[in-house]
């Protein structure tokens, strides 16, 4: 079984800690990669963060970890509200698929409250901050854990 | 400060583990006071996990936290789509709220899709199955340490 | 096999045949009961006819239902149109399920078009006055009659 | 008073008993006119069972039940969504009239929960298979016995 | 050119003047024709009245209306809410087409508002009474009048 | 009786005749005057034909109408769609009430479709050109004839 | 005649004077209380003042106030949208009925703009803080007065 | 500080007692003057009541009360559903706004449930007859009570 | 196994190359046949090419395929938008069906854009003009060749 | 060649400079007029700056510039949301119109999304503060320079 | 003339064959090109098929076909749903369009029902597996031939 | 202070000049470079104009701009429409947006009527043509301008 766990990051998220830190807070993409490594390494798994502002290449590395990765983590940012082609990338993934946000995204604006990528998740976490990637990796463990047993 | 987390589950909980275990799973809700004791009590916290069918005592509950809870996690079930009463509660309540589904409400029938509760709540946390209420005790414990620091 | 019928009925039933009997004739609850005994015993089956204007309380019988019923027929009245939570108390039974209601609901306010409980019900019955009652157990009868052959 | 009721069945009707036996079961409409006939006989009706799949068909002899018929009963199938003709046809009888489904149409896909039909009728019947038939005309001999009185 | 008006009447129609007077007054689709032939013969023109429940039928007058008409007046009733194929027919037909609705369809059911066929008509009018076909054909002549000169 | 039928005019019909004649056509409501005045004084009526761009002095006529006029033929334009003003004024109004539009106002934008003073008109006419004016005063004839039957 | 006038207030309404003061005021049940009294008696009438954060119960008291009271004042506070119970109980009491509001609802979250409730109020008062409910106790005296005479 | 309420009344009020006693009852705007003055001088308060058929004129009156006026008392009518130049203009006073329907406009058709002044007013009444004029009078002198204290 | 083909052809097709040549072209439904013809005999199958206006008709047909054809194209025409008489014959056949559209219906009014026959169609071809019936048909002949291997 | 551009303004623009200077700035009309006419000079055209809170006053000024104006520069104001009567007056004004907004009406509430004028208008501008004005009549001007060469 | 027909696939199609065979089939997009090449040239065309993950990649394709292409067949798989760039890309090439969709869009996902891409394609084919494709080629041939004629 | 502006160029910008100039005109983004840099000079500010038909470069543009703009002019075209990404990428952006589309979109297909980017934008410019840009640049030097001042 593939021991990788992708954690992806939609459009933006390349300056997490660096705008508007009042609603993203100040840990850097840097500081998630560090803790959900703990996490992954306390259950044997390995994790690889990526991001990118193009949707294509989500798209391209959703694709790649139908080979490498045994789940995905997946903040899809702006591309959770209008991406058919992430989702349809995720369905063509095989593993488990969880879903982070860092705010609550049901306490903004009426078009962030819908998500493609929630039509495919086994999970969804809104509004735990950055923690909620760790959280989620966690999670993840758990599943392919149960899958493996 | 207050050192206890209410953890409150609204209708139809009781029979966690009983009913439909191919959607909610084998574990009851004494499984899940086990799990979020043993986080909580790592972070010095105590937990208070209630039960009701009634939307009238859920709504007492939370007025009770009003002086007793440092926090609130809450899975409302049902009364999640319907209840502006509890909303109002959690409104009336100074502490964080989190909220708890055991499964990923996107995916199942579109009234699911809404919930009250997440105007209020500070994150939410859906189909992570009933691990989803021990990571939210400890996204709590974090809240609560955070605001104490 | 259980031989116990359940009849649960929601808010403002215990009015009937006191408040607006032209809308909803003259005979009582008392009435209803009367005939769906007959109804009943005709195929060697009892009933428990209940009403409640509480919600909780109609989810708690139907909890209950579970372990002492063999099929339920309920006039959710007001409940209809507004609970979840009594659909999920009825998603987690395992016998038929009925639905009647004395007025035909269609004619009625737009509000009242909708039934979550129909989403789960075998069979609706809608604008036969209280003789919908006799008829939903006779169709009940019936089920438990094939589900037992 | 004339003495007869009119069961008027819509489009695909013709077919019962032979498509899709797991959705309409396996009785054809023979069976019901049997099972009507039943019924209306020990009230000392007749009955008159139409089948069309042509609306203006339905149409006409809803015409002719002005003159003919006591009360309809009427399972409008697929025109039940879509006609304003039958509406209007029924609109400009006297007599009481009641809706038959044989399956429960609020479960099935959205357009159907829809029925221009039951903004006339006094009652609505859906989802107790072809039972459902010889259920309204038992209420209907009720309805006309009444009217009678 | 042709110099027949057809004066086609979509279902119900036949019963027009003894069924439900208050709305539809008491004279009756021959009392129409009289009306209107002598507006026409006053214009030097003919006029074919026709009624039918089928819709297949309509459509097959309008067709037929291709050779032998100068204009249509239609009063599509229900079909007006539901008929594309009538809608269809009046497009492959060249001359004007005017709709005529005895009641003022506005103040009536919200299904009544719209009409297929007036996306096709040169006018429309409603609530004249049985008078409403004879200023349609008065209107007629002018229309085929201009057209002529 | 009064024996004066009011034909009120709404904005920018002041430019009948002169705006966009491929829509409105060449005859200015002087025109308009000559016409309905021929039909009215045949029934023995007078007519007064106003017109304003202000939907004050719409409002205004129409109460002045209240003591003076038999019955109203209006044509108010751009108010039909907007104007919850005058359609209460004409609620207040006691004789019949006729609505035209020299357009076929279903065949334009949908923000036309509506009109306030429909729910209001006894009947509707819309797409007879000018000639519509004429017609409405005809039906005005026969309405305040039958009531004084 | 009754007397008396129930004051019956729903969910979160134990807290007034006591929660988000910003919005709903210092003042408590109690003063709301004594400033309804001193309104009653002058015209001489008793108050009863209840609250509830449980549906059935308010549900319950309605039913009571058929038999006890001459009039409704009603802060149905988040039942307002929520509960056809409470409407269907409103429905069958036969007094008058009026709604009052603390804060502008109009003017808060979209979900709030909709009252069940006002279906049967004779008359709302929204936004007038607590002084709403001595308006509305007084307007129920005219209301009864005017009954009376 | 000013000393003066202005009370405005739009399109249709000067009706008032006049036109449909049944909805609007028998008490014309000068009663209603003779109330509000009573009320106003127990506070130390003058009125100004004025009405207009004319949105400008209503939005005329409202820019002179930015100089004269304490306080607006306004009953819209119409205009609460279709004017924003209304709202506009009572953006721009400084002053509490209280809006007063004699009618309980909820009851009423759909297009009157929504008001676009309730946006801007401090409070709402609906339904209290001419005597929510007093009843707004009286919470306005309350209101410029407490802001002068 | 059966080896013929039916070509269903709904409402005012039989004017094809008659009407609207600019938006239907100038072939004929003979045209078609033949074209089909030469598609289906390449493939060793008949085909059965049918038009009506009346939907009575077109569902009749398709019962009677149930037992002669191996398959269904059907160009349902304006029966597309408006019937689900139509579905419902469908979904009792149990063969595949393809839908033909002459025109690309989604550059057309957006009643078009739905078609009730593709919920059950396998396939649909839109605005091929009159050779989408014979790719239909060759895709046809796939299928059944297919299903047959 | 007319060599004048019409500056029309609708409700509470006459404000402008008075109220909330935090959204609409410090500068009134005669500051928009002076930089407008800047602008003009130097293209050699005239301006008419003109204001009024009465929207048949702006309907008759667009009339007036049939005959008078080259080109409409309008800030519509609450009227661009609500009045088809200014929308028809600028239908029968021939030459270009362009429409200002002082602030952008996309970022405020919904219902200031859509302007009526818009679907008139060659450009419209929003945001750009009193300065849009001035941009407007350079646009214009390009736009009048055009047309003439 | 160009003789060369593109044939463009938006996101996910790489894995054609690859990923979910149930739904899409067997075959490859090699294999795709192999059928298109043998109907094209048999009509004397070529064929350039091209895929891309990234939607500005599929912008520029269609840019470069407005010099190098005699028509465009395409795929948009996902961005069928959510690109206007590919549409106003579509709308700059001067050619015809046909679109294909290897399943039937129309029974899948409601937000699958509407495609961008229609609105400017000649045809669509849905529904007809990879076939779709090489019909959608020979169709191509045929419009080519035809503007070529 | 930056001294430069971005002018971003969204999908298809590229064939500005080239393709549809009856809607676009016949300048190219070059002329308009030199527009712009005429305008920005005289208030010694840079310009870099930068056109791309991929979301991602544009995102990455707007990131590169927090560092090297004071402010950015956009148009986004298509993007305009369906970004998020480039809407959250403006959020992270500190100084003014001004937003620019050469067509009126409020006149094009209703699809183009929302823009995502305007609720980021200071101000929008639409339908002014290229000269939109100049003008855009020139706000932008004021509010630059007043910002510095």
């Amino acid at each position: 079984m593939q021991k990788t766990i992708y954690i992806l990051n939609g459009p933006n998220l390349n300056l997490l800690g660096k705008r508007q830190p009042d609603i993203y807070g100040h840990e850097s993409l840097d500081d998630v990669r560090s803790q959900c490594e703990a996490v992954a390494r306390a259950a044997d798994f390995e994790i690889r963060l990526l991001q990118s502002n193009w949707e294509g290449q989500i798209v391209d590395w959703i694709h790649e970890a139908r080979d490498r990765a045994a789940g995905i983590v997946i903040n899809p940012a702006a591309l959770s509200h209008t991406s058919v082609a992430v989702l349809d990338a995720l369905n063509a993934f095989e593993g488990p698929v969880l879903e982070v946000h860092i705010t609550n995204i049901h306490k903004r604006e009426s078009f962030r409250h819908h998500s493609y990528v929630s039509r495919r998740a086994e999970g969804v976490i809104a509004g735990f901050g950055v923690e909620g990637y760790a959280l989620a990796v966690r999670r993840m463990t758990t599943l392919l854990g149960q899958a493996h047993a």
